[in-house]
């Protein structure tokens, strides 16, 4: 495809795009398909020669779409949002073109540098202690991760490597692996399965901290564990605070858990994946008191802040210390400015080498709204689920689980578990609306999540009705 | 923005990446700019009002591209290629646009099952034994990683798990920790850093083994370093070998590494990055012989075989062991096929758990070009490659330091690695063409990698005719 037909390939590409965003609720959310549907579609081995672009495009309607949950669907209230705007698709557009591979200041500086003042705006958006912006030649800073998971991954591996340092500074006679065996880290049995992941990764251990009746870390819950652990001769050096949990978007008491960290000499990571974007509001900014205790704080403005997928930042308020966990530096990564300390190498702080230039789609998405922008977004979003708490609230035969404070309702039928599993197992068959569940202590129970960008009341209130009428079929046929 | 401005300035943004394209032969191949140099040229904050498009767009040529390391120019001979082709710029402008998070099978079924058959189409391309592919119900498969880094790191965790297994199940009372502390893995000592670099997260040791004249690990130098490791009481578990390497594109001996690998009972990960591209050619495909021993094998389309970045492709003979390694299922997960075992959940693949669509950029990549057209411009690139070597080898001043094999020609003055250290630094700073150095042993090398999809034979001409005259002057600045 030489460059003529690129331009007027890439604006039926554009058109395409636009008819599905604008076409998107007219799609069913859920696909029909069942596994395996796409392999007898097409042929088994790639072509000889070229296919046409016009044959390609054909597929999409007959091979793809039929396959696509559609995230970006008004009746999609599954899992938590995942953003999607223009903006950051344009950027990623240019993002393509220029295709560098920022692992280096050298390998593309305009890469590195929009990304550590963008860190930096953002930053300021949620109003983060001065000790993790770059600016001012400060030692904290910001990163662009590709997801939570990630950052989660990382911090635990900054955090191994500072506390094998300072066990073997004071005892040098200690193996790294003898330490490692007795490293504990600490969440709570609400946290992301990726904290788990994390430890499994680093290999250390992991201890879930009971959480109270609000779904929250505590500190008696935490010190007790401390407690015991350090009895039983083990280290206690990281903890995830998670702000906004997936189960139902609960808090950890970051104001209690802080302090313990700072004074236990414990890693303090603060995961606010989803909940992150709301803090650039200032009503909702409390939720983040106590970041001032943390050591990382990661989230994902490609949740909720309209940064297409992938961009997780994570801001540390020391970036030796993250570098000092990975930095190698063979002969073909050196260049002439890295050891200027000026310069920041992103290699150094991040599991991949190869990086994208991520940080356009901020600056396209962040001056394109605007900050008053997004925090009208985010607050169309919170309104939208306290909406629908409502709704739920007005029927006798439904509950409440969980407090809504963002985005997420948590709710069941009063009732057993069984008749809670098939109410949502009719619903996503009908493929109307698409939900996921959740366990809470042991009740199952269902997650509606404001997803969509172009979600409007009239389709909580949509979804809400056909909720009803399932609820009624599910509820005539336990009484038959 | 809406939908109808996105139409206009989508198709705006389409013009301005193909008036990128086609103009970055004239753009300086790398930077002016000094660290620190954006900063000031764009605000400290957020605007709180939205910017326009235009002010936007004006910035790029302002604020960005005087910032940028041109990797598709036709002057980047650089590290190596990073991918850029058209049909994978629309491939990604519709991944944005479905914008779905393939984590699981249900979260978007068309997005995993591209990607498993894309997996097998590129590894029938390669004729992979079939061992590592899915079709026909076998036991391996194929998964889309973010970099080599990510793959490799996948690997040694899954290796580790599967060792640990292992020997707990022979001798119960051993701890985690303490199997850690005997485990050793080993890679050649041209092996890229991101090899050491996942010893490091996974908390093993990992040792480099002498490669041979001609920078191979071979049979004999890692039947040494078992030896002496086994009777030091460690446990090899795992060996990286590279088919080419970063430094110089040599291949470890797969044929002599690959048997002791299956007779030891050690993961053998083959890490291909940049060269695994060629092997679509039937003439380079010898070089993948011994692939038959691996457990996992990896390489970047997103290097050489026009798939932008992020595209990596890692195989497996035994989905299960990575699978084994890091599967987790909290409820908000979990979906009705999952324990069908017709599915594939990609997140228990990978590190993060997110994922974009990344399959619809192979498949528009392998339709629009078809295997010939990539293999063509495999061999233009390799033809490229070889001319540079004659005309090296035609100035008596220069010698070739690695045998030439596919792209990536290392070259260097006759004479000490201070002269040549100045000669890269000539060449860099007048910033015509744009290259990085290595080390082999103790020799400053000059790497000059055939890189850009424009790049043609004039390029090479001309690049190789300032290099000389640099050298003109580096030698008559040295003699006086």
């Amino acid at each position: 495809m030489n460059t003529s037909e690129f331009r007027r390939r890439g604006k039926e590409m554009v058109d395409y795009v636009a008819d599905y965003m604008e076409g998107i609720e007219g799609r069913q959310v859920y696909p029909d398909v069942e596994p395996g549907y796409l392999r007898p579609l097409i042929p088994d081995s790639a072509p000889q020669e070229p296919d046409t672009f016009e044959d390609i495009i054909n597929d999409i309607e007959k091979i793809i779409m039929p396959g696509v949950t559609h995230w970006h669907s008004p009746y999609f209230f599954a899992y938590f949002p995942t953003a999607s705007s223009y903006p950051a698709m344009l950027a990623d557009m240019l993002c393509g073109a220029i295709g560098c591979i920022g692992f280096s200041w050298a390998a593309s500086p305009a890469c590195t540098e929009l990304e550590t003042v963008m860190m930096d705006w953002l930053g300021k958006m949620l109003e983060l202690p001065k000790a993790f912006l770059t600016e001012n030649a400060g030692e904290g800073g910001g990163v662009i991760q590709g997801s939570a998971s990630e950052a989660t991954l990382v911090a635990l591996l900054a955090a191994r490597t500072k506390a094998i340092h300072r066990l073997q500074a004071a005892s040098p006679e200690l193996t790294q692996a003898a330490i490692m065996e007795k490293l504990v880290a600490y969440s709570s049995d609400q946290a992301h399965s990726s904290v788990e992941r994390a430890g499994l990764i680093g290999g250390v251990k992991l201890k879930a901290i009971p959480s109270d009746g609000n779904f929250a870390m505590r500190a008696s819950a935490l010190q007790e564990a401390l407690e015991r652990d350090r009895a039983a001769g083990l280290i206690p050096f990281f903890v995830v605070a998670t702000l906004g949990t997936t189960t139902c978007c609960s808090f950890d008491n970051l104001l209690e858990v802080g302090p313990i960290c700072n004074k236990e000499d414990m890693w303090l990571h603060v995961d606010a994946a989803y909940a992150g974007s709301a803090f650039i509001c200032p009503e909702f900014r409390h939720l983040l008191n106590g970041v001032e205790f943390a050591d990382s704080f990661n989230f994902n403005p490609h949740k909720w802040l309209l940064v297409n997928f992938d961009c997780s930042a994570m801001w540390v308020k020391k970036r030796s210390d993250l570098t000092g966990a990975f930095r190698l530096d063979p002969t073909y990564l050196k260049h002439s400015h890295q050891d200027s300390g000026l310069i920041t190498d992103y290699r150094h702080w991040q599991i991949p080498l190869g990086r994208r230039f991520r940080s356009l789609k901020m600056w396209f998405v962040f001056r394109m709204y605007g900050v008053k922008g997004l925090q009208a977004y985010i607050r169309k979003h919170v309104q939208l689920s306290h909406e629908f708490e409502s709704l739920v609230l007005q029927d006798p035969r439904f509950e409440i689980c969980a407090e809504v404070t963002l985005g997420l309702v948590c709710f069941r039928l009063k009732g057993s578990n069984k008749v809670n599993e098939a109410l949502l197992q009719r619903i996503n068959s009908a493929k109307k609306i698409h939900l996921v569940p959740c366990h809470l202590r042991d009740k199952f129970v269902l997650r509606f999540a404001i997803c969509s960008r172009t979600v409007e009341s009239a389709h909580v209130q949509r979804a809400w009705e056909h909720i009803k009428e399932l609820a009624d079929d599910v509820l005539r046929a336990e009484r038959e």
